[in-house]
């Protein structure tokens, strides 16, 4: 694709991204975009085949910064535990700076068609699995105990996403110290000086996002 | 209202809450429910003023039987932790009892005018309340650490309401098993044997969900 079009897309993604955040996938019509854009919507149909591609290229390309930061992280060298808070605090940090995005990519996704989101699925599972496979190396290093790996993805990523909907920029709290907040929950819990009970949980099959 | 009314409304609100999770809100016409339950839309338009008033009929409902189910647990006589695990396993129970609620209630909610939207942001930041209280109680106590409680309560009301995601009930671990693993993650992390570090973080003030 010549790099003048590419970019002109990406104009486009960032003018609806705000528009769909702040008044929703469903209320944004193609004509609002353009009207954002001062263009004819006829220009936004050269670029996009109809307003659920538009989407589809902004989730997709949200799900891929996701995968490659958690991934870039995950290659790094150190102690597992280490490479674990690197992959988190990555992770926090994109979600907050793309925040009207990652509110998209949980909450806008079901307006996909079934082709659309089975790539957008795909790059959450791809996800759960970087966070199950280092998980792994935690529990063979014998630093973490023996529940199921999926419940704990889980309950990580739960924590990570969720904080778009409640962490706003230019508070008291900074994203590094709400970031390092989260991880010391996720590690150590919030009670003070007790020992875990160990769990042994059967595994259970990840199942697509709806 | 007559009593008739309120059965028929709730009739009409539980198909359109199965066809709104399957469809997605946007893509589900009036016209598509009264369909389904084999009424006219005119029928329809009777009890409700519109569909926005129906998806916010459903939602406040959802936000209503949230609230209740962690209050009455917060209320029981118990050790504060104990009773903090009773909220969290009420709270997932229901989500998991109500999943395709629970969906509508995160990611259609921003399909609702400032009017409707407060309500629900009020019910949101209800819930929260009820969370920091209880984790008043566990500081006072000497039971937990000095963090941030905002981000404490996010951290675990995150983990409960990203479970209608992926958590699907018939496979190999139960609502219970699932929920009580979360609480041990919450309660004391997933490192064995380790004292967490101290913190002490500021309060940050609760933003309403967008």
């Amino acid at each position: 694709m010549p790099k003048k079009k590419v970019l002109e897309e990406e104009k486009i993604a960032n003018d609806a991204i705000d528009l769909f955040a702040e008044k929703g996938y469903a209320a944004t019509s193609i004509r609002d975009i353009a009207n954002s854009l001062k263009v004819s919507s006829s220009l936004l149909y050269y670029y996009f085949k109809n307003k659920e591609e538009l989407l589809f290229t902004i989730l997709e390309a949200i799900g891929e910064e996701l995968l490659h930061t958690i991934d870039k992280e995950k290659n790094k060298a150190g102690e597992p535990l280490e490479v674990m808070r690197g992959m988190i605090l990555g992770h926090i940090r994109l979600v907050q700076k793309t925040n009207n995005r990652a509110k998209l990519f949980v909450e806008e996704q079901h307006n996909l068609s079934k082709k659309y989101l089975e790539t957008i699925s795909r790059q959450h599972r791809n996800i759960y699995d970087l966070y199950v496979d280092q998980l792994k190396k935690l529990r063979e290093a014998g630093i973490i105990s023996n529940d199921s790996l999926s419940v704990t993805a889980f309950a990580i990523i739960g924590m990570i996403m969720w904080s778009y909907r409640w962490y706003r920029k230019g508070g008291s709290l900074s994203v590094e110290d709400m970031g390092n907040q989260l991880i010391e929950t996720f590690f150590y819990g919030i009670v003070k000086n007790r020992e875990r009970k160990a769990g042994n949980l059967p595994e259970m099959q990840f199942a697509a996002n709806r």
